[in-house]
């Protein structure tokens, strides 16, 4: 069996989590006044973190038990279940130690940026590994459970199941954590910047610990769940495709088809650890220049993957169909390397070093309008290269090994996740640390480590959910492959000049955005009810303008998740039950349209969304180091409307947009063998 | 020859076009002051125009020649530039008369209401009849020319040339309208209204009189190219179709064949009539309720269009393969239906009259940047129904008469074009004479009529936006069609199992996003631009804010013309360019991935582009109107802002998609017998 590799992998991942969590224990949370803000964060993420999860493991009974009474048996049910349960697993433990650094990181940077860099960076690696490393061990557990004697085209499903799992979990933690974080970001804006005119995260706005909540359990836990649900993803559908070719009349295929099916494992297990020796790289060199040993790290982490992927091909020795021995490799490679220019170009477009961001700076000062219409803009612009990318990694990959390849492709854009978890948790961390050190008083020369901290954090964190919709798009088209493997649609039938196919491409193509307008509707009603919770406290509780009163923080907590919690049910409700509904009444053709629909429209969306909101919140952050006037000038403003604008858009809607269309497709998956009757 | 009826239909709506020339050009166009300013928009839009031509033709040249010496064959290059001729043609028409019905409208509304709704309508319809009317005589003489004989699959590219011609004039008439108008209205307004401090319309804004030609050469010209280019792409695509069953080994082939040719010039023919009594109603009745006029007028005119089309599809009595005869008129009445529920959804989604506006509005409270998110929310929402309705039309029509039905969908939902395009062009003249009453500084009764004949125009506009896209994403369908129909590639190898189609789905799902960033960046360009030279004129003209001294309004539309002409260049190439590169290049197969991807998508952005920006002006006119705090509070400025996003959304960003999509297709379409080699 080739299980071990992937258990001996994740076991290292996880003793060096458990190593990562006891150093940073150690560490010093600071002054008592630290220690109570990061303990007012960690109660309220952690209190978020348990009604969520409540509310989907409502949601996964309500799923999981019909489909144990299908023809899909109660194994599908049961790892579907505990495919959420990992994902829910992974993305608590790295809250909590995230949620943990937060001010130990601003206390590391009274003595020095290197000590603050290691702190933060060792924080989101906790995250970067326990995604990947439980993400495997759950995988093989589900292995070794439901399918010891061998994955085939009956049993594929359980493990799909898994996969499904981890999607439903991600689309709550992406949506809920989304809406929560942009509710109370711009609710704690609104009335204390604009209205009572009091500087970001000032100790008097009773939603500023709302608003650091809401930085861990989205851009931390919303992350991880949906990377998590990628690199699930990506490997469960390679192996779905792999499983396929054991029925085939051809020599050893059952070898073929074994060997094919746990390829991806393999890969996956050596990124985990190319991953480990990334971040080790980071902590030790990151002393030297944060930016470059983050970027660095990156870059080793995916050499070294691609390195161990060749020596693997190489050595398993497959020969399919046509292909050339080497031909899986090169589907990997594909994935890998358009990740990475995916990656560069959100950077591109989203960080103030270059023109686009300077352009839209200088835009400001035609006022917010033009300010926003150029935000747009940007994003809109960038969504060519990656596209071009995404589109070039499809038929590269296809050429050298077919849909398998292309399913491979995503494993090769994924294998590294837990390295990118790791650079973009980090970013949470840095901010939640400058938020502590400015309710906590400290000097400005900390706030300037913390602040330099940030910026790093602003930049990986654009490439980060870049990634996260790039591979997002991959791991759909491998998923989509997979589906239409199995759900034996003659091809004919699926060809676009079949009207129900454009019919669903159409229907399909418009979910994304109708998908976004709940999410947009579900922020701004979070946002309006905490903005008039914050407007009473001013109003009722005296002496808290003045300093000499506490604010009522945990009442905006409970707010803003009340918030999430109300605006995630209905977008949850269409990404689910649209596959269902489509695939039951109109049959595998129209829904195939739906699904590759909302992946085209989807992607672009996402992409767009994300590198504007990127460009319009790097534009302010730009300015407010002095350049155009600096804060408080008009351009200023302008800036402000436009990153309040982008706020949501990049935080909310984008990263949404990446599970809608994982976990339709994942869904179509899993629930083929029933729409086939 | 069926050509008989069309010619008659194009005759009599010229002649009735004559009698509303000679009727308006009877009417008093009022005081000298009105007169010398409707005389400067006149001779700006004619300027503009004559320069915007000028360029075009330099293009179609630059097309036609080489097209003439491949194996297409100079016909079709001589009807490619002919199509473009025509356009220009009824473009330069409309526009003039609209131009001169402004100041007749502001001076019949001195003596009430229902003249100057008279008025107003008449020129709208000049606009409306001549783009149907010679749209039709247009492809009677290129068919007379060319394909006496009938048409056949062999010289079906020349009639084609004649679509390609039109579509490559609407490009450029829409996004350099679309440029002119929203950079000359957002260099008007944030100077004027925000810097100076002066109402809208003031005669000392030097952007002024280029803001209103801006309203003629973009809403007008615009929009009558555009949708003088889905009428007749609608025809032709069905006419390309029908062509290809002559060749069939049945029974009578070739009469079927001749007759499905014709029954869109039929149809069309119809819809002619019926639009011309449209209007005529509206004239009659207008006096007692404009708006009831206005949709009393459309309704009649889409009924009577139903009514001749099934007369029509009756008396033919066309069986062909195994659909009943009566099959074409259900797909004719499954387009027209469809078409009108996708204008009530736009009405429901932007006019202040319902709740999402309403809604919208007070989101405005929270500031400007929940209002912009809000308002993007709402276009996106209002993205569902309509693109239901499409894929309902698109299923229902081709189960009704297969590929030809899905084509005949989208004539039956163009018939009434003449109509649609006069109920459209009424508003920009409506809004006109509303500018010269004020610029004329006539009494605050005439502004009133004036304003509540726009109120009811904008309506009018939101339903005319939607749509023309709604048509252009089911005439780029019926193209589509067609060219797969031509390009004889396999079905199976447009699947979606290959990832040669998905690549393409991709790349083309990108077009709309890199085309609209383009015209993001012109419109931000030319604003800015205009910015400039106004900013300069209050510093450099003594007197000018006194009133004393004139504005130099001639070099303010000179720069709005030049940053036009220059900004609509890159996405015109673009939009020429990438179906002749990857049609030569990577085949017609990728190429169809890229159509349609570029239909899914555009659709998408077109309609929440044109619903947004359409919401966000209404929701910012209902507050004007007194609501919420009315004009000048700090609600009013939110949702100036919001408004100030949505121009450029709703006026050049979404009009332009429609055409991209379209263009891009008749492209392929005519060129696909070279892509075939």
């Amino acid at each position: 069996m080739g299980l071990w590799m992937p258990l001996v992998a994740g076991v290292v991942a996880m003793i060096f989590v458990l190593y990562l969590v006891i150093w940073i224990k150690k560490k010093s949370p600071g002054s008592d006044r630290m220690k109570s803000i990061s303990m007012a964060i960690q109660e309220g993420a952690k209190a978020f973190l348990f009604r969520e999860y409540k509310t989907v493991f409502l949601v996964v009974l309500v799923i999981a038990v019909p489909i144990s009474f299908t023809s899909l048996g109660w194994h599908t049910g049961v790892s579907f279940a505990f495919g959420a349960l990992v994902s829910a697993l992974a993305g608590y433990l790295g809250m909590r130690i995230a949620t943990q650094s937060n001010a130990r990181t601003t206390h590391a940077a009274q003595t020095g940026l290197n000590k603050a860099l290691g702190v933060a960076i060792s924080g989101g690696a906790v995250m970067g590994l326990s995604v990947v490393g439980l993400a495997l061990l759950g995988l093989v557990a589900v292995i070794f459970a439901f399918a010891r004697s061998g994955i085939t085209p009956d049993n594929a499903m359980v493990i799909n199941g898994y996969a499904m799992g981890a999607s439903l979990m991600a689309l709550f933690a992406r949506s809920g954590g989304g809406i929560f974080t942009k509710g109370a970001d711009m609710g704690a804006d609104l009335v204390g910047k604009v209205e009572a005119g009091i500087p970001e995260d000032d100790p008097r706005n009773p939603a500023v610990i709302a608003d650091n909540v809401g930085d861990n359990v989205g851009d931390v836990a919303g992350l991880g769940s949906d990377l998590l649900e990628s690199y699930v993803e990506s490997i469960i559908a390679s192996m779905a495709i792999a499983a396929t070719f054991a029925t085939l009349v051809t020599p050893n295929a059952a070898l073929i088809s074994s060997k094919l099916i746990f390829l991806p494992i393999y890969v996956a297990s050596a990124g985990v650890i190319a991953s480990i020796l990334g971040v080790a790289f980071i902590r030790i060199l990151g002393r030297f220049n944060p930016q470059s040993a983050l970027l660095g790290g990156t870059y080793i982490s995916a050499g070294l993957t691609a390195l161990a992927s060749y020596l693997i091909v190489n050595s398993l020795g497959i020969e399919f169909a046509s292909y050339s021995k080497l031909g899986p490799f090169w589907a990997i490679l594909s994935g890998l390397i358009s990740g990475i220019i995916v990656g560069l170009t959100s950077e591109y477009f989203t960080s103030s070093k270059y023109g686009p961001v300077r352009a839209l700076a200088h835009s400001a000062q035609s006022g917010p309008a033009i300010s926003v219409t150029n935000g747009m803009a940007v994003g809109m612009r960038s969504t060519a290269l990656p596209v071009l990318m995404l589109a070039a990694a499809v038929l590269v990959a296809h050429q050298m090994a077919g849909m398998y390849g292309v399913a491979m492709a995503a494993v090769g854009m994924l294998a590294t996740t837990g390295m990118v978890v790791a650079v973009d948790s980090y970013g949470p961390i840095a901010d939640n640390a400058g938020g502590i050190a400015e309710m906590a008083g400290l000097p400005p020369e900390v706030r300037k480590i913390t602040d330099h901290l940030d910026s790093v954090g602003n930049t990986t964190a654009a490439i980060g959910k870049g990634f996260a919709i790039g591979s997002a798009a991959l791991a759909a088209i491998g998923l989509l492959s997979a589906y239409m493997k199995i759900s034996h649609v003659e091809a004919a039938k699926l060809s676009l000049t079949e009207p129900k196919v454009v019919a669903g491409l159409l229907i399909g193509g418009m979910l994304p955005y109708l998908f976004s307008s709940m999410l947009f509707k579900a922020v701004a009603k979070s946002a309006f009810q905490l903005i008039e919770e914050v407007r009473r406290q001013f109003r009722e509780i005296p002496g808290l303008m003045e300093g000499t009163a506490m604010p009522d923080s945990a009442t905006c907590v409970d707010i803003s998740t009340k918030g999430a919690l109300r605006g995630m049910m209905l977008p949850g409700l269409l990404a689910v039950l649209v596959p269902v509904a489509v695939g039951f009444t109109m049959g595998p053709v129209v829904l195939s349209g739906v699904l590759v629909g909302a992946i085209v429209s989807g992607v672009m969306l996402g992409i767009q969304t994300a590198n504007s909101g990127g460009a319009m919140d790097n534009a302010k952050k730009w300015i407010e180091e002095g350049n155009l006037g600096g804060k408080g000038s008009d351009t200023h403003k302008a800036a402000v409307v436009g990153d309040t604008v982008g706020d949501p858009l990049k935080d909310t809607v984008g990263p949404s947009i990446n599970i809608l269309i994982k976990l339709m497709s994942v869904i179509s998956l899993v629930l083929a063998p029933l729409f086939m009757r």
